[in-house]
């Protein structure tokens, strides 16, 4: 069993994970690299992953055979178990819960890509509404207040299967950085009346040096303050709150974005290795006038040295004027 | 010039560094990797660098060629520079300053060693001491108000050069991080009345499980809610809020612990890549109750992946008991 644990100085929840406990020398190749040899995640390959919980398959084929377009399955090695109960305690001065929580993998695809850029946009409908379809299930268990979405392509951004893949993590608590995120709109919002991000959305149309690509519904802009170089986020251009609330108009026009800025960075920058996370308002949150979803892609093109991890306090070598320019003017 | 823009949602500065702008194909290969060929911190190679700001050598050398023990130089690449005035200003929503500051490397030693844990005790000493020195002396220029000392060794840990060397940055900004630390301390201190970092050491000590080493003065232990495998913070026992007013004994016991702590983790596993960073009170602030300096070191073992970019929400697979109980029982 996994264990939550809390730093009290910054209220960080730590997964601490002592189901694969290894000797300290197993440590010195970084743990999470490509595997080799058979892809677990093909089709045809079925009974190397546990058993599917939700699939978009062809009618009249069976449960973990092929036929499946997406397939959700329990992670191999999950961070947290579904089974238990939290029992919250103090240990002294520091606080811990039992590692509870649900964590799947979304696989895009039953061909071997290795990217979401090379999905045709009918998949990358599908995907989304995967995403949104899992979320909706899950959080019906009360336990969990947050849905953590996410994807690494690659194995600098820590991917450990090369198949295209999604993650969904389902939290017992909130993570930090969102805790952070909506302590500062709700500050902004307190202030002036508006949600930050839409306050974002319409400085960035007005000045467009920093508009990636743009649609009916969905802005993608290089943020002004980007931490990494070509970091991009994805909005939706009118305000909501919860991500797993998107209509069915909002996922053809969100599956066109974010193809398209996906195959922009991976045109210009060579099929980098990246991540994206989809950062939501809580579940314990019913609608937020402040909190904006969106999507947050990073490529992971530069080391984070000592100054980073011990400051939060970036150096980005490529203005995000200079990025969306590039992204821009790339097919 | 470079900038330093702040992020409205989370008020995190970021440095964009416009100097070293390259062509997008050019990140395909981390821009941070170990030089090849002739080290320019070896000594005999002292026009490879900038000429020095402060060194300790043997008398009747010249400045700027052999004959030093210690040598500090401004950053050939600073991130920050020196000159002109922040310039603070609104872009609309969003906020800016010029990117003021300063940016010195320290030359642990003129032998080509790789880390500081190939040093002797007497000249992790020196080094503690040229800390101190450069700290005082650059904290007179009242633009800044928070000195960041770092140590980036090997590749994995963003380190450029091999030779064994740290970095200060003198930054107009407290780092978001450190402001967090400051909050959270403040909150414990005016509900307990306690710094919380005295309790943690009380809690350790009691406890047992965790510490690695200790003397008369320092600590070092393996953080309750480490957020990676052997992570290990040194403290002094008795609470000191700047590090820059370290005394001559602690200096004494601090590089003993520093020195040893560092040994442990190299033998144990097998001289990974690691960072440390000096966190310590701005120099806005006098003198604190309840923020207490530390060094956190972070041995370079796993790749970070999306799920901690997206959440600050960390997995780490080896208990900090254990990681302890490795590195207590190593020489």
């Amino acid at each position: 069993m996994s264990e939550l644990r809390k730093d009290p100085i910054l209220g960080r929840w730590i997964i601490i994970s002592t189901e694969r406990a290894s000797r300290p020398k197993d440590f010195v190749i970084p743990v999470r690299s490509i595997k080799k040899g058979t892809c677990p995640f093909c089709s045809g390959n079925e009974d190397m992953t546990p058993p599917e919980v939700f699939t978009l398959r062809a009618p009249q084929t069976e449960p973990n055979k092929p036929g499946w377009r997406i397939r959700v399955v329990s992670n191999k090695y999950p961070a947290l178990r579904i089974e238990g109960n939290l029992d919250k305690m103090g240990d002294g001065i520091y606080d811990r819960m039992n590692g509870i929580g649900a964590h799947e993998v979304i696989i895009e695809t039953p061909e071997h890509k290795t990217s979401l850029g090379a999905l045709d946009e009918s998949a990358v409908r599908e995907v989304i509404g995967v995403y949104k379809t899992r979320l909706n299930e899950l959080k019906k268990d009360t336990r969990f207040i947050f849905g953590m979405l996410f994807k690494n392509v690659g194995e600098i951004a820590g991917a450990s299967v090369e198949h295209t893949h999604s993650q969904l993590i389902m939290l017992p608590t909130v993570p930090k950085l969102i805790k952070e995120e909506m302590l500062g709109t709700e500050i902004f919002y307190n202030y002036r009346g508006r949600c930050l991000f839409c306050d974002m959305i319409r400085q960035e149309i007005n000045t467009a040096s920093r508009i990636v690509m743009k649609n009916d519904k969905f802005i993608a802009f290089c943020p002004y303050a980007s931490r990494f170089p070509f970091e991009t986020w994805i909005l939706p251009l009118k305000h909501e709150s919860h991500f797993e609330n998107i209509s069915a108009k909002n996922i053809v026009n969100l599956a066109r974005l974010l193809l398209g800025t996906i195959q922009k960075l991976e045109s210009i920058l060579d099929k980098p290795s990246y991540n994206y996370v989809i950062h939501t308002t809580p579940f314990n949150v019913e609608s937020s006038e402040y909190y904006h979803w969106h999507i947050e892609i990073i490529p992971r093109l530069t080391r984070v040295a000592g100054f980073e991890w011990g400051t939060d306090f970036y150096i980005n070598t490529v203005p995000p004027e200079n990025a969306a320019d590039y992204l821009r003017d790339t097919k």
